[in-house]
């Protein structure tokens, strides 16, 4: 009976935890920290990923390889990760959000038109600009931001996020794509579109998520 | 000389600190802080607008009274604000985003069907829910959300939200209302939609927005 | 041998980690987060219970209504929660602090009488108000503060709190029905009270309290 | 009409400005920050305060000497700052919260009754020792806590706290000695005493406070 | 099979709270949070450490006694430190950096001579000063600073530290001192010195450390 | 009289800021902030900066190029900065720290050896790794770290820094090419080196700094 209790006592704590251990972008509380017990120099090590092109044979012509806590333990607590951005010839990362991230991007490779938008106060600006190689651009945490190769030759560039998770919300896939969809009322009266254009865009994004 | 130099070193200070002073959602150093040399009661006080319906004539039938430190100076530097919803029958708050703030909401006349997306990974998932009066719901910071009135009388609802200025990036307004617009090679391909049908979404946005 | 540390090591992990599992009002590392493996809509969904007034049958004729991480799982660190604040005719929500929030409180029904009280630098002053349904008030983070309904009817108001679990320290509770008792001497000296009244004061709250 | 514009616009940076310049307990951004243009050793120091007594000859029989960014410009974002308490023989620091800080206390002579009390949920329970020389205890941010020497002799300590300006509310003055005075209403039923009790207690700390 | 399933979410559940349960300097999300199930006031002190001197026989005739929350259950989570500082006759504390903490040290007995060295932008300056009993005196977090007994007889300090858990770096016995050692083409070069200087450099900390 | 007071206000007023409006890397307000009032794209853009070397041609044959906010005002209050890093043939950068920074280095040309040493508890423990084209590795904030050419032809990285003004302390410098120098005392006893070699290497520090 008192072993059922801890149990239990046992099921709470992991759970409780686990929901604050996947919960927290923390200061740090010691040098680093890292789930494995024994640390090893291989755990602040990601081997030879960002010089790789992403696969880009897909619908927008894009890839993104994130390094963050998930594929870089070091990273832990640490409230920081990168990511490499492939872009086909004319590819396109579809206007997207970072919940938990400020983006700073830099071009290594190709010319790339991007660009944020302003939220509602005062008005939705659009803030764009097309990056040579060796440009720079910062893209303001919780603001919508798209990146389009506008070269004939493929693209790429590497960008550092301030968050050992930042999170993608695709746009389109989250207004279009979320399962179970969202009521077809709310998107047609929202995006000013015609039920069964709603409909036929709502079947594309399902697929093509 | 002196003088024209300290006349920039002026100019700098007040630079720098605007960029902070606006920018900043800190932890306190005093017990509140109000740029009105004199503090009064007034300065924590927001004469009754919550118990009054904002206007919902517009297209879509709803109405946000935002109580912000832009409305009451008092809430400068403690993190929190809040906010009275009003719907028309069948109004709809359309999908945005609260680029720095949780929201949390309260039902207090009316039957609202509310929702929000996960991130892209692992998926777009909705979480989505009819509320009746007295019924709370959570839309996490950073994340697509949207509140529908589902009946045939107005309804209204108060939130709590996460920051003496959360911000709206409503996603229609960004992607389609922007200024000056988004490129239309970017949001044909990104939502899969003609080029003329993106022409006359722009179109319609630019006016309604 | 190996198992006896090994567990050990694990009670230590627990330990450890329940200290932490609930101690922090962290930033986002995700979406959200819950404790629970499988996460549905009713997570981030405390159904109707903000329409009900709560019971104002005891000595103060006041009732509280939290709607925190406790009640609503889905705020688990977001950082944010509510509460319905229920008055009897002439109740009293007495003065006390929330040692982790700021309060901003709307009333949705009656006449109250709110204040909070500034630290002892430069001095206690006393910002109070008199509130109207709709009118809103705020309360800073750490100070004393209280709500009396001032009018023949029942009042009620809806708070929003800066944390997911902000804490009540209620001052007469914790002054004089603290258990163990704080000693006499401590209290007779520090409220310019006689041991008597002091006394008399303790055995009250430790019933009432 | 220029100058007229420049001028507000200046007002309102210095306005906003001056409100956060006070409000924030930042990480840092740069090494250190110091108003004072140019920065020498001396205003990371401050001269011997610590090792003389406050005066302690007043109702109490207590004296703080605090050492934050006020006294001590160096600690200006540092999120730290320290003080001495001196008591007489008997001598009290009256039950207080520190709205800002967590307060960790060492004796450096004589002996101390100390104790902290925890919020509501689930009890206001009490938590006290006493200390002797070279003891350290630890006062939770946000709880009322006391101090007395429990001693024929002296006693002092140093504190240490985590703010540069913790803030200090002292119960009894917050809720007996407030100006203007809290509405005896509120104080009779809140500490079930006599109005006429209330009364005098409020005369007596308006003057002693 | 399922078991054997859970066996591996149990495992990770613990390693990813294993990192964040050291990882954090969170904000508080209870009074207080104790690993220990049943709390009492003796998980909030800290028997008489700091009147007692450390032992100072050593190469550098110095000695540090930290109560952080290793030493002190209590102070978890609540973002601050002490510690004690003995010194022999010219001890001395090497050129150390605190990575997660300011410092804040007040003399108690004897003349010391501290400072601390500001980062490459605009140049490492030089913040020194000689220390008397009652002084006081910051080290900004992540600054190299140091301390030495300038006098005849034992000296000793209290500092406060803004992390339950500082860190500490000295600057000699990570350099020279690291297992295994850094590669004497990086300290030579590095430090400007004949590679032999570096090996016994390196014998000298790896024997001392 | 009264313009005299306001000026001293004002000072007050810029001071005070002054010291805050460099001191804090907080969450946000607003979507961002930009010191110039009429922000464009620009403020959120660096020009070609990170394609080209930077100076190798000195004693240690290495160059960093920050773009942090002083560079690219956009990053004001966004937490987060880049650099690139250049280095002929066996270029060192020196062992230094970011005393408020985490940093992640991604290759981009060459092999380059780097590493960490962790704090004094429980040791100084060196996590060091060849690193080639492509590999990412995490220096963790606040720890001493460097990065050495290993390879016959230049080499270069990107690395990002989670701080908008992460700082720099090269150990060597600060500890031997501080200004005023450290005393004698301090560093032959902390380093046990002869005071002849402290001389020296305080003479090459002082003018290679």
């Amino acid at each position: 009976m008192a072993a059922y209790t801890r149990f239990f006592t046992y099921l709470t704590l992991l759970s409780v935890t686990f929901s604050v251990a996947y919960a927290t972008d923390p200061t740090q509380l010691q040098d680093f920290c890292n789930p494995i017990m024994a640390v090893t120099a291989d755990d602040f090590f990601f081997a030879n990923g960002l010089d790789k092109s992403g696969d880009t044979s897909n619908r927008l012509g894009s890839a993104v390889t994130p390094v963050g806590a998930a594929q870089l333990p070091g990273l832990n607590t640490l409230g920081i990760s990168m990511a490499r951005l492939d872009f086909a010839p004319y590819g396109l990362i579809a206007p997207h959000i970072h919940p938990r991230a400020t983006e700073v991007l830099t071009v290594l490779e190709g010319t790339i038109y991007v660009g944020f938008v302003t939220s509602n106060q005062p008005d939705n600006k659009l803030f764009a600009k097309v990056l040579k190689k060796g440009d720079v651009f910062v893209f303001p945490q919780g603001l919508i931001h798209f990146q389009l190769n506008v070269g004939k030759t493929p693209a790429f560039a590497i960008s550092a996020l301030s968050s050992q998770n930042p999170g993608v919300v695709t746009v389109g896939n989250a207004v279009f794509g979320a399962q179970p969809p969202i009521s077809i009322d709310v998107l047609s009266k929202a995006f000013q579109l015609d039920a069964n254009v709603v409909k036929l865009l709502q079947s594309k994004f399902s697929t093509s998520a």
